[in-house]
């Protein structure tokens, strides 16, 4: 090949050659494990509801005047105010001339000094180690001792993440190993939030369903976790189980004694426990509550509280700050062999270290104002107004929907979403299955068409063979939420209603 | 197996058992790709100053007062003071009420305001779309616009990133494909950053090394990329080139006709070309500049503007901002697929977006203040200031390293890095050996430990078979590294005196 060359002159000669260049990257030679993924949260649905939101900006005329969207878990898109405290504490950090600002309380300036002493040079502009800044992991491990009663936590095993998202799928990056029948099998719930069966298509992993028992308020059940865990040895490793609890989309809080099973049968089944609990502060039941995996873990005594591999993640993102955007999150990590552990920092320390504006919202969070600072009022204040909020819609949506006919909807008790079961008719089946896609699938968009409500097919978390469900947040202002149930309701009758007649030839 | 239990006959019949929980995860069930990963910039000599620098708080004894950290780019824990303008937009969008503060300029709150109006919820704590905010990417686009002397960017293809190791990751995840002889192979300047091996491994993609030619200041040599590419495909199909411009760990800043000659052996070769190019703003040289990628394949003609598949990456934590922990960053990415897009965005939207924040720190490094604007003098005033000390450094550390016997240092061009050459006697590189350690790690060792000065040896990056090197930054404050450019040479004469007298016997 030449080396030197002028660029008429190389022109020529290609056109010369008639030597077409092809593209490297096409869909035959694409990573085929990227090709692989599915993520429905930010799926065809989302993007035909941009289409039609940015339709409707330009005057494009629509059945309705909005896209309301209850697709994805953003508390701040729908309305929710962020939390003022944490806001100052960021932008003190962010720009620290404020610290000599007389409209910044002396506790929000506290954290944010606290916070500049453990950056390199005192700014949020340094990457901090690969695992966090240290006084926001020692922050985060008090959080813990005090949320569990006074069970040990060792900021040692903090590892500061963006957002639970980058935790999870660190973890089960680790965890993947082994070729055909010795290959890691991920036990996930189905219904699964899809960042789980994404990352293991990524990871080549192999997925293991365990189904949540819907008549049961889609609780963990565990002989089923039995059935799927003996089944899958036939063709896999099966070596992790995923809960996610309070559950996303299911909304359901696991029992103490639930919670006792799983890990049980995890010690004797020698796998790796990964529990997502970033709907922690989500619990809306009166008589339900939050128990961590790590503390039943702790009650059940050393043999398992010493042995057990527990990895737990929480986020900025949902709880009542609903911070979504700063990427803040944590794992702590339980009985990870030393060696391993160094893997895990390396690994991290790749991608250098997580925002360092989201460590400080994740520092918030753990450490906000205690009862005798000047901010604690205002920040009680705003985050009972914004829990509040969340119970009270979340009740109203399950009320509202098991009014409508062929719609059932299970107690939304935590997080932010109702995960109903919807009739689809005979008829409705066969005409998605004709367009090539999920009977939710039609239906979800459907409903975008002729309503503007975006939410995301069943399909989307997994569901049994034959039924049918949403999944749609809690977190549209009550007065939008009232409107969305009211819009959905008079579609779903008609839905029915029209594929009901469509079908009364046949009878 | 047993559905319910109680904690204490759990307990008894495993003990009774005599079954000993093993771990699930340990070295020899760990993703071997993971073990495989290695990243020098956080490798084990950091780890290590880092025990130092706390022994030294707790009153141990060492030969120095301090560890002088020269191992990483990271501008501001070296005392680099924030762009006051950059910080000031953040705060006003992590904060709104600030909007209504006297003491916030103009311009900082119409930037803020646009951003804001971009967010979900004109909230900071949205998620983003997952290729970030879109007045951001449009600004971006009107940023290369200018910098390329009006070539058309398009914000279409515009994504914004966590940090531009996202975004390089995320590209290089799409092309890896095929097994054996077909599987993709990645062209890699040696020395090269370790990003890139790490990816390349973790993918389990075939690292191809093409050489710079150290006689010529780190040059890129065509002639060197022919040779290591026909090489290549005698086991792997290569299917992408990278290129870091300006270099790290080389400081080298490419010629236009070097990067002629690289675009045509790409477009000649069917390779995805990926430019490195977050040292953009970081060239020192008087006589040179700096030459984007996209600006000189749009001269080369629509031949090779419509058809090269290429992806430049940019980051907020390098140039004069040095704001690396916000993980802000950008790519631009030409004539991709438009179906391999849609999964480029899948892939991306698993992640769900990069830290919004970082867009918004990226906005301002795209979109700084004018000459009419009231923050335009300061702001240029900081930016000259970073950038003249940044010049006046690399001069000194060129100069004074060509001073010590034993060193030999190319210009540093630009970037943030000096990667000189070091001379190891025989028989240091002899009991290095012995120790199981490469000679240059050992030699940064000593130099840590003897010293208190940090840097990474030329091993983490690759470099010819029998040569050693050093990577050091720039960025300690100038007097601060004129300490450490003495400490360096005093420690290397005493290191060749050493070894030269231990081998006085052998003659």
């Amino acid at each position: 090949p030449k080396s030197r060359f002028s660029t008429a002159e190389a022109t020529v000669i290609l056109r010369e050659n008639g030597k077409m260049r092809e593209k490297t990257l096409t869909m035959d030679t694409l990573n085929p494990q990227v090709k692989a993924v599915e993520y429905a949260v930010r799926g065809p649905i989302v993007t035909k509801a941009g289409d039609i939101e940015r339709g409707l900006q330009q005057g494009q005329k629509h059945p309705f005047t909005e896209v309301i969207k209850a697709n994805i878990g953003d508390s701040h898109a729908m309305g929710q105010k962020p939390i003022t405290f944490l806001r100052q504490v960021v932008a003190l950090c962010s720009f620290p001339e404020l610290l000599n600002s007389p409209s910044f309380p002396e506790d929000a300036k506290q954290r944010a000094r606290r916070i500049l002493q453990g950056c390199g040079g005192q700014s949020l502009g340094s990457y901090s180690a690969s695992q966090g800044v240290d006084c926001i992991r020692q922050d985060v491990a008090v959080y813990i001792e005090q949320r569990d009663k006074g069970v040990p936590a060792d900021w040692d095993n903090i590892y500061l993440t963006t957002g639970a998202s980058d935790g999870i799928v660190s973890i089960l990056k680790m965890l993947v190993s082994g070729q055909g029948r010795s290959r890691s099998g991920v036990m996930i719930p189905i219904p699964q939030y899809p960042l789980y069966s994404a990352a293991i298509s990524e990871l080549e992993a192999v997925q293991i369903n365990y189904y949540l028992d819907e008549d049961n308020c889609w609780a963990l059940d565990i002989n089923e976790l039995h059935r799927a865990y003996q089944a899958a040895k036939e063709h896999c490793h099966p070596r992790v189980i995923c809960i996610i609890n309070p559950g996303n989309p299911t909304g359901q809080v696991q029992s103490r004694k639930c919670i006792e099973e799983v890990l049980h049968f995890a010690y004797e089944e020698n796998l790796f426990v990964m529990s997502d609990e970033v709907y922690q502060d989500n619990v809306y039941s009166p008589d339900l509550q939050f128990h961590s995996f790590k503390k039943v873990l702790y009650e059940m005594g050393p043999e398992y509280f010493n042995t057990v591999e527990l990895a737990s993640f929480h986020s900025t993102s949902k709880g009542y700050s609903g911070e979504c955007g700063f990427r803040g999150g944590y794992m702590e990590v339980l009985n990870l062999d030393l060696e391993v552990k160094a893997q895990l920092v390396k690994l991290l320390s790749v991608r250098l270290c997580p925002p360092v504006s989201g460590q400080a919202a994740m520092d918030v969070i753990v450490n906000p104002p205690l009862p005798h600072e000047p901010s604690y009022l205002q920040f009680h204040k705003e985050k009972s107004a914004v829990l509040g909020a969340l119970a009270e819609k979340a009740q109203m949506t399950e009320q509202t929907l098991n009014t409508v006919p062929g719609i059932k909807c299970n107690p939304v008790q935590g997080a932010m979403y109702a995960f109903p079961r919807i009739f689809i008719p005979p008829r409705a089946v066969e005409e998605a299955k004709s367009l090539g896609m999920s009977p939710d699938m039609m239906y979800c968009l459907r409903l975008l068409e002729e309503t503007g409500i975006c939410l995301v097919p069943g399909s989307g978390f997994g569901q049994r063979e034959g039924t049918y469900h949403f999944r749609m947040t809690i977190l549209p202002t009550t007065e939008k939420l009232k409107v969305l149930l009211e819009k959905l309701r008079d579609f779903h009758i008609k839905f029915l209603k029209e594929y009901a007649s469509l079908e009364e030839p046949k009878r």
